[in-house]
């Protein structure tokens, strides 16, 4: 058996040639046109590529045995969309957050000669998908699902980014900004909708599904979903062993709005407050580690652990509002089933890395 | 009678207030509505709204009468949908280009506390204009088509932008890297598809024209129109007066892609070439007025005079081809007439501003 991932990279190398060849047909420059190569090369595959391969994983479930050759590109085709709508986001939140590094290279627009065209060079990444919808699935009853989810996806993104991003700039930090539900709405729509619901809502519409329904109790049971893993990607970059998750975690001194400093504000002491108040966000490993104190003190861990029990048993709860045989949804063929969901979940649940 | 301008204005109040009405309904904090609302107003009105405005006039041509209130609104929400994607061009552009300044005020990067942030602004004025078809447009027949040609013109105009951003860039100037061809592409590309057939092909859609070779027509006669456009406008920055174009030209010392130094590179003697090489893009007045005598030696007026000329004649001559009663397309109602064309040619023939 091919391995998955490196399957799921050898339908990249079409779609690359299908972007190219429409550029060379355009009569663009060639210098442009290897720009446009070196574009994709380097921001589009190179991650954990997770939620473009759920695309594929979730419509072979949905159709329950294994896509044809042909079925699979075409199910690739969206995990890339998804993938390139990724990569169109990663470029520019690193540009914005002046990042440096991103997946163990630097950050595109710190590139030489790149700079500033890393603008343009996301909005291409992004310009990318509906080429490839079009090409690929005009003539399909559901082209117009495809695009309407897209937008509204990529829309609520950048409605979570411009959240994120005033209120928790990285040089002024203001903790009274800060609030569980601000941080509900950030997780939800800059990370829930375009890592959960978008790949699953793709594989769906793929499967011919059709009601609405189907696609609302997908969005139900996705959201809290992800809303659990980013929870638990903001623990773990706190309480996670650096070895497990290959990075040093430095939410705390980037000043982030994540789920362990809202719910340490709601039960610090006013003396713990103030010295969150004093220590959040500095560059500084005294002052990070001020920080951890209050944290252990007020109990996060167990805090967590409680949370994570709890999402677990709600979004198994919900997994199981779904009829055991599937949900038949509208007048489509295909019909919803739990293990899309469970699959998500199995490999989130007590993930350590 | 309204004044047009303040017509098209007034439809944007509806529109803001539709947009911001969308965040509340999300539950988005109330200062990232506050954001919103200020980048709206910052950066999609204040502009002269010509390509705007011609999608309601186009709608009203093709009507073959006034349009009605409700008629009217619905042309000027595809109006905006242009200007939002202009917007976001603008935006964008400003920062890669590190402008300073934008219709009289700073451009938005500029303005305290945006910074960066500009970069997911200029996103989110792109995915007002899908928010914005699907509340309005949804249920027509062409709505996917809509759909369809703000994504192409979109993709295009990004490749316009990146090849003219990899040609002349303002630091390192290598007049071999320029041609006609390039600067050809780069109009069509980065000016022209947005600008004259995006909101011409906007308003046929919702005059309902369908068949494709009214649309490739529209393209034939629009895409020269628009590359005579911006040829007069590269000849405007150097050779009209700064009391009627608003401005002073930058398009020397900027190294920019224009058509007067292409023109004058396939013209230039040895020592011609010279002087363009070692003073074009140079932030000198002296450099400047060097290149501008070049400009003048190789005789760039009269050759424009020529090109304007010979341009209008091919234009007129392409709208000729459309039958006297109008072109009859397929199954829709609607029929492309010649005043759609004549009434942009008029606004641009020998214009000074």
């Amino acid at each position: 058996m091919v391995d998955k991932r490196q399957r799921f990279l050898d339908a990249f190398d079409i779609i690359r040639a299908e972007l190219l060849a429409h550029f060379a047909g355009e009569n663009m420059p060639k210098d442009a046109q290897e720009w446009y190569k070196r574009n994709l090369d380097y921001n589009a595959p190179g991650g954990k590529l997770n939620r473009g391969i759920s695309v594929t994983d979730s419509a072979e479930i949905l159709k329950g045995s294994p896509l044809t050759d042909q079925e699979y590109f075409r199910a690739a085709v969206l995990g890339w969309c998804v993938e390139l709508l990724q990569a169109f986001f990663l470029v520019s939140d690193d540009m914005m957050d002046q990042s440096v590094t991103r997946r163990g290279q630097p950050c595109w627009y710190r590139v030489p000669n790149v700079g500033n065209i890393a603008i343009n060079d996301a909005f291409m990444l992004e310009g990318a998908i509906y080429h490839l919808l079009k090409k690929y699935f005009r003539q399909e009853k559901y082209y117009v699902d495809l695009l309407d989810v897209f937008h509204e996806t990529t829309y609520q993104t950048e409605m979570g980014q411009l959240v994120d991003l005033i209120t928790a700039p990285e040089d002024v930090v203001d903790l009274s900004k800060f609030s569980l539900d601000k941080h509900r709405f950030i997780v939800l729509y800059k990370t829930a909708y375009y890592s959960f619901y978008l790949p699953v809502a793709l594989a769906m519409h793929f499967s011919h599904i059709t009601s609405p329904s189907a696609y609302d109790l997908a969005k139900t049971i996705l959201l809290p979903l992800g809303e659990y893993f980013q929870i638990q990607d903001d623990y773990l970059d706190c309480f996670g062993s650096p070895e497990q998750i290959g990075k040093i975690g430095t939410d705390i001194v980037d000043n982030k709005c994540s789920w362990l400093i809202n719910v340490a504000l709601q039960h610090a002491s006013p003396a713990q407050r103030k010295t969150l108040d004093e220590n959040y966000g500095k560059k500084d490993k005294d002052a990070e580690a001020r920080v951890k104190v209050v944290f252990e003190e007020v109990g996060l861990r167990e805090k967590y652990a409680a949370y994570e029990e709890s999402s677990y048993e709600r979004v198994m709860g919900l997994i199981q509002t779904i009829p055991e045989g599937g949900l038949k949804g509208g007048d489509g063929e295909g019909a919803l089933k739990r293990e899309v969901f469970k699959s998500f979940l199995d490999k989130i649940y007590k993930r350590t890395k």
